[in-house]
């Protein structure tokens, strides 16, 4: 290999290798952008029917990336080689990798991926579907193919090409410091940028003055409406630009709250959006002048086969070649194939035997070992007019029997008359000839591909079609012939491709089934999915053993990497001990999840190994060398694993508590203050619940210095960089700050459940200062105006009901939360109606209805409860697992039956009536009144629904015999009242605890 | 010729060129700026003595060169191609032009020449020496040796090299109109800019919200100054540049007066200062760490001749090799050399003889028909000791006769006794053998050149060496040997350079003076610039002819023009007649002033041509087609048309009233408020002038309509163009919108004088206006704390209060400036202090003793006059002619005396003594009393000077008289203060006119 590109010629490379592929040259824009995509000619230009192909270098700056230049591989700006290609030119991943060619990468050497990534800007209303390209696990470009900008759906669509210049460069040069790269011959990356990567971390992170940032973000607002209003789409989409930059620095600066972000993004949400609506609109009006601009056309070359079509059952496969597939979308191709293929067979009347559904992550699959070279025959009996109709009284056909067999196709004379339903009827006999099995097929397959539905599915070339990503090649082949048909602009042929850059990424011919299965073997692709794990599995085990280690069964993340490569190899790689200082959960959500890497540990603890699976040629307990690719991979991590270094490093040089007085800097939301006024509010309601919850003095002290503690992470910079680490690095920092395990444990634990499937606190101190927290966002954001609406929750509210909900539930804690909520509301800044407090209550006790469903209780059980009890979960729980419980019972309906009596009887009635002993005339008048009265005495001393029915099952047969002995409605009005009162008392008799009459049986 | 590079080709061309030559490639900047001068990588980097090479492109950003996209040459964004080259590489204009030979331009083919011109901004506290480069007249480039940036003075001068890199694509192509440049195979210029030009020059010109400009730019000085205290000198640089681009827009918007501008100048300047000396101290901190990067070394070989020196007299040149010279400078350096040389050979003691001072832009030359080959010897008598110390009583030889001696060089017996000024001393006669002419030359040649002075010179590759621009090789040749000296880093040596261009600018070798005019002739270069004037002189005459024009003396352009070039080549071009429209003016300005050509008239009219004095080798008498450069300049003019058509008609779409509410935005001055506010007050100003000034009903009439209107061209677009026009515009456009003759010549000659050598205004109403646009200006600027300080006057008030008392003075009409100063001050928004009114009133009077001077009055009588009547300018001037005239007189002598006695005597007297006639005892004190008495009363009803002196000559026999007669001095000390009482009524009598004490002979 010739010395590697210096990053000036890289650009020069780049710059030549895109002009030379028909791109327009354009310049970075004028003013701060975050990212090539923001520069109109990326983010306007991809909108409408226009042609256009451009490339440009784009310095991206990123205030919160900012590292004072101290990070190897983070910094304040970094540079974008930025190229779009409208409409997709067909092969778009091709050039891509004959780009990274020219820059002197040989892709047959490295490990390159296109791992799946859906990219989405909020601030400008765009989003589009595609991958992160890894280069030995780094991600050196994003590739996507844009589906929507500024709101507005595009067509056609535009391949979007980003390559991240200086991580190029350092792979390329071999630097494992941004500021060794070199630039030219006498100056390197830190010679030029050092200072100024410094100096504007600095002034984003320590002294950007919150107050004119917030008016600078006023003041470009205003002129981008002014603009928009004048028609001037340009000036506006700079100030829209300028509003994006100045949040930037205001959320560097810390200084923006979780609610106030989404009012932010709102707002430049919109204002994209109507810069985009006026960018068409101006284009429309000028009839839109590019249309007629040359673009890139597609080969489009028939493919034939000259091969002819079994005449007898023969092998066959259907090959959907794609760009790289995300994992979860073939899973889901997975499953639909095989029931979609073996309807559509029957269907079609086609025999077959053996039928396997494969997935890689570039071809999906369908594989007969035997399939029918014809449909089979079908002989079908209609029914036909009644026989008196359909013969005269000759016996000769009437014109209804002629008419009849006409429509049928077959002889008048052929009809014959059957017996149906106790009738007798002509019916015909339809004969249909099997078609040839190519025939049906060709029609057919489309059908199946189109019929398939993804997740999240994104248009190209065509656009009435979506699928996961690209089709880019189809094959059929049923014996050794080729099953012609149509697809997403291609056209079958017998042709496959093999693993990328094997041969350069050519057609490969396949002449039979048995071919094809040969050349995808000798390419070293595993084509079935099983076998792919499993080889992973054995592998990562074997590799695991050599350093004398395990790897810890993760299933999600091995269906993941199986479906992230063709051929799997492993490679065992190994980082700086020194490392494993850092939190556990750091490493392991670094390795996991940004590098799908899996960790080796031993006895419980990580070892400085991970191991990757490359998508690369190897023969099966064959570990090969791969010196590039592993030590690639191993740069990767240490780098990511360095920049979580340098933040917690950066974060211990405070205590924890020292971290409080910056959360007054971070917004909650607006009208509630900061993050340090609610954290006030918590330390004030975690002794109220106290209270309530009948704490220890120890809970309670370790809950009151959790309460200060608990958001004071936020404030630090790993949780900055990875809000999945909150509570998680607080309970850390709280430990190396001397706080007490319990403490560091409730901060931890007071974020749980933070997603479905997450356990509750395990820790008294963390369930109460979480309840806390969330009865304290609910009232203070539906206070200010913030309550969700329909499907839309930004603040995740439901999530804090829930939470809250399931956690008095699985600590089986009575807690009243109308109590606790007016407590909550008494701490808040601002008033809050009467009627919100019960909306907000409505909310959560909805939130525990759901709950309770979900659990699998029956929706009347649960109204039953939830009515009455929607304010103490836990007990609204128990309720109803005894109401499930006992209406099972075979007493039930007794039970029910003479309760029902003595509601229907009563609830129409407008007042209560006093019942007068001395009025009784009946003897079971008297006993009903005093048991009942009795049981109502002993039940509102306390009680749940076992006691209730305890106290209510002896009432039954005096109920009964009350109903079998006494005229309730007498004549006499005195006695008629007086009667009516006591079945009032036994209607309302459970009314504390749950209302019977919302169950379907009452 | 090939097809013309496409706009994107010629940008990776130059990058491709530059980064070959060392540089290092760079990036736009990611804010908006004027130039990328702009960008840190130049406006920082040049600072300090790190090396730097850097190329890069930068769109540049000129709000007020915004023009709808209308124009084809203006535009709101721009775009450069920016060198820097630190330090001097000693070659780089060879460099620049090979790199146009990368663009595909064939120098030899074109007339490219180098403009001077002196770039500054003061926005950055910067400035630099260099030019412009023409392109067949048309800039392309400008070329710097930048000597100072944020105040700070370079060290190394960096070189700066900035490709209009638009106007090189047309010029390229071919194209007229920047929207039909190819940017590649698809687009155009206008594809890919024309809405951006469209849309932000309508933001910039009428959109963007003057306040909130105002609020961006108090932010972004604020942030500015933040991080410059915090050290953060990126950061800082930022944010100057910001607020460079929001006064920008500011500007564009009408909303920066004249006085308001400088402040922001001062402020932007104030910034860039201290952001220089803070990246300065960082580098410094840092020890300077690009010092050991490689930079380009010159080649420094040693230019040797073989050739001897001649042993008789023989002829002598002496060529200086420079970059293109000023034309002004080369004016100095000729006279200087005249001097320097012929005083240095005297010095030398080197006979010569024909002594030829002549140069070209490119070269100073010394010629010298006959030039001794040695010095001549010397025989010098020195004074030695006093004869008698010399020798003793014996006759011999004292030690102090032989310390002289030897410290003379000979021998004792050598002294020889000499009588000089009547004593008698030992004298020795000192023989110096003369030096070859080589010697001596070699160490003063360095010397001469050195001594030159320049009005504005700059460094280059030495810090202690300054001149007009860089020297770039040396020639003298002393018959046919090489004189050898050294200056500038440069060895002299037998070569000369040819003309630009002409075998690619290679040194020739000359072996003789002969040759070496030869070589030049060869060349087509004129050497002698009388010879080249007279050449472009005749030419002119014959071309214009050619189309039956004349071309009018402008004796200034043709000098101007004779300097630029060395092979003059007229060539005749034409324009579009429809041009003829525009006013004369505005024609004449644009060929003279931009461009360089001489217009052709006939019969006082334009005709639609121009002549353009080409570099080109030609011979007499021929006018050789160059349809190239003919056309390229008649692109560049009509460019310049277009561009003053476009504004013309603009212009023209409203009346001249019409732009009277605009003024309102143009700050005058904040606390003065609007041009609109200083338009009422210049109109209430005409009323209260008029009737001090007796005007006419019809004057007052013009004046008060011409005051409405006078300001109202400032706010029109081809004043805010060229200020220079302000007048001359307004004088069209009033005509045009229906105004009188009398009102538009008022509103054209207001402004007059507008420079020095300008005359008075014509019409009366013109003068009115101008002299309450004066007062008002200079009352206001006083009241607000603008007044003149020391050498500095930003806001011309001077000229103001010369312009005031020259027009007075011209049109010799009296004006109390007093009572109309008063009046302005009335009208001032502002309260103005007694004091303050009293330096105002005698700023004023200072300039008429200025003027008063200048016109060749003595001082004494200038004091003598203006003490008194410095209010009033047309009446001092009066009385000062008279008084010069007087005092010539043979009698003035007597006149003065008698005065003077009066004065003499009561001139230390504490209070003024009456007068009592009966207290009288001789005659002639009663004669006295009774004439004087008459004579001020006839004095007091009005009078001049003359009549002053009417009056008191007759006194004077009878002031002799009572001296003669009268003891004033009278021991009775009623007698004694009468006396002096009517001495003191003398005294007085010219106290209203002059101050006659003041002159030198009293």
């Amino acid at each position: 290999m010739t010395e590697a590109l210096d990053f000036q010629s890289l650009i020069m490379a780049l710059e030549k290798f895109w002009a030379d592929n028909g791109c327009l040259i354009w310049q970075p824009y004028h003013t701060e952008v975050g990212a090539g995509t923001m520069n109109p000619a990326t983010s306007l230009r991809v909108l409408g029917p226009e042609p256009w192909n451009v490339g440009y270098v784009e310095p991206s700056i990123r205030p919160d990336d900012g590292r004072y230049g101290e990070n190897p591989n983070r910094f304040y700006q970094h540079t974008q080689y930025q190229v779009i290609l409208k409409p997709d030119p067909g092969n778009p991943q091709e050039l891509y990798l004959k780009s990274l060619e020219a820059l002197g990468i040989d892709p047959a050497l490295q490990d390159i991926r296109f791992v799946e990534d859906n990219w989405k800007s909020p601030a400008l209303g765009a989003w589009g579907l595609g991958w992160e390209v890894w280069l030995n696990g780094l991600e050196i470009t994003q590739f996507t193919y844009f589906q929507q900008s500024g709101g507005q759906s595009l067509d056609p669509v535009s391949v979007e090409i980003t390559y991240g210049l200086d991580r190029i460069a350092m792979a390329l040069q071999g630097v494992r410091d941004f500021k060794n790269i070199r630039w030219n011959d006498n100056f390197s990356y830190g010679d030029v940028q050092l200072q100024s990567e410094q100096q504007f971390s600095k002034y984003a992170f320590e002294l950007a003055d919150v107050d004119n940032m917030r008016e600078l973000y006023r003041i470009y607002e205003e002129e981008a409406n002014r603009c928009l209003k004048a028609g001037l789409v340009l000036p506006a989409h700079d100030y829209v630009l300028k509003c994006s930059h100045t949040f930037n620095l205001l959320d560097t600066r810390g200084a923006v709250g979780v609610t106030e972000r989404a009012g932010y993004f709102r707002r430049m949400r919109d204002l994209s959006r109507n810069v985009a609506d006026a960018y068409l609109e101006e284009r429309q009006l000028m009839e839109f002048p590019w249309l007629d601009k040359t673009s890139q056309e597609g080969s489009g070359e028939e493919k034939v086969s000259s091969a002819s079509f079994p005449s007898k059952p023969a092998p066959f496969v259907l090959e959907i070649g794609t760009e790289e597939l995300p994992h979860g979308d073939i899973e889901d191709a997975l499953q639909q194939l095989e029931k979609k293929v073996s309807e559509a067979l029957e269907n079609l009347r086609l025999d077959y035997e053996g039928l396997e559904i494969l997935a890689t992550p570039r071809r999906l699959v369908v594989k007969i070992a035997k399939l029918a070279d014809r449909q089979e025959d079908l002989e079908q009996t209609v029914k036909g007019p009644p026989q008196e109709r359909a013969y005269d009284e000759d016996g000769k056909p009437t014109r209804a029997a002629e008419g009849f067999a006409s429509s049928k196709g077959v002889s008048v004379n052929d009809l014959e008359i059957h017996e149906i339903d106790g009738g007798k009827y002509v019916v015909a006999v339809e004969k249909k000839t099997g078609l040839s099995a190519h025939e049906v097929l060709t029609a057919a397959i489309p059908d199946i591909i189109k019929s398939i539905r993804f997740g999240q599915s994104m248009r190209w070339n065509d656009p009435a079609l979506a699928f996961s990503r690209p089709i880019r090649w189809l094959l059929a082949l049923h014996g050794e012939a080729s099953v012609h048909f149509s697809f997403a602009g291609l056209t079958s042929g017998p042709f496959t491709r093999g693993l990328r850059f094997i041969n350069g990424g050519q057609e490969i011919a396949v002449g039979s089934v048995q071919d094809y299965l040969a050349v995808l073997e000798e390419q070293g692709i595993l084509l079935d999915q099983n076998q792919r794990q499993q080889r992973i599995k054995n592998d990562l085990d074997t590799l695991a053993a050599t350093v004398d280690g395990v790897v810890s069964e993760d299933q999600s993340l091995l269906t993941e990497v199986t479906h992230l490569v063709e051929a799997p190899t492993a490679l065992l790689g190994k980082f700086d001990p020194e490392f494993l200082d850092l939190p556990r959960e750091v490493l392991i959500s670094v390795m996991k999840k940004h590098q799908r890497y899996f960790p080796v540990e031993k006895d419980d603890q990580l070892l400085p190994n991970f191991i990757t699976i490359a998508n690369k040629k190897s023969a099966e307990n064959e570990f090969p060398e791969m010196p590039v690719i592993t030590e690639g991979n191993a740069d990767v991590i240490l780098a990511r694993f360095a920049d979580a270094k340098y933040f917690v490093k950066a974060d211990l040089e405070k205590k924890l508590a020292d971290y409080i007085p910056a959360l007054n800097l971070l917004t909650f939301q607006v009208d509630l203050g900061s993050m340090g006024d609610k954290t006030k509010r918590i330390r004030n309601l975690v002794d109220e619940l106290a209270s309530m919850l009948d704490l220890s003095d120890e809970d309670l002290s370790t809950s009151r210095r959790a309460a200060e503690l608990c958001k004071a992470d936020l404030a630090t910079q790993m949780v900055v960089e990875m809000t999945s680490l909150q509570g998680v690095m607080g309970y850390y920092y709280a430990k190396n700050s001397g706080e007490d395990e319990a403490t560091a444990a409730a901060i931890r634990e007071h974020y749980l459940p933070a997603s479905a499937g997450d356990p509750a606190p395990k820790t008294k101190a963390g369930l109460v200062v979480g309840l806390a927290d969330r009865l304290d966002s609910l009232a203070g954001l539906f206070a200010a105006g913030l309550a969700p609406t329909g499907s839309k929750d930004p603040f995740a509210q439901r999530r804090a009901a829930l939470g809250l909900v399931g956690n008095l539930i699985s600590w089986d804690l009575d807690l009243d939360l109308a109590k606790a909520l007016d407590q909550a509301i008494s701490e808040l800044p601002i008033k809050m109606e009467p009627e919100t407090r019960d909306a907000c209550l409505l909310f959560i006790s909805d939130r525990l209805h759901n709950y309770l469903r979900e659990q699998g209780y029956a929706h009347d059980v649960v109204d039953a409860v939830v009515a009455v009890q929607g304010k103490d979960p836990a007990s609204a729980f128990r309720a109803v697992k005894i109401l499930t419980e006992r209406i099972k019972d075979k007493n039930w309906k007794d039970t029910l039956d003479s309760f029902a009596r003595c509601v229907r009887i009563t609830r129409d009635l407008k007042e209560t009536h006093s019942v007068d002993k001395t009025l009784f005339k009946e003897k079971s008048e008297t006993d009903l009144f005093e048991a009942v009265q009795k049981a109502d005495e002993e039940l509102l001393s306390g009680g749940d629904l076992d006691r209730f029915f305890a106290l209510f099952d002896p009432l039954i047969p005096l109920i009964t015999a009350f109903f079998d002995n006494v005229l309730v409605m007498d004549e006499d009005l005195a006695l008629r009242e007086n009667r009516l009162g006591l079945l009032q008392i036994i209607a309302s008799f459970p009314e504390s605890i749950l209302d019977l009459t919302r169950l379907e049986s009452f």
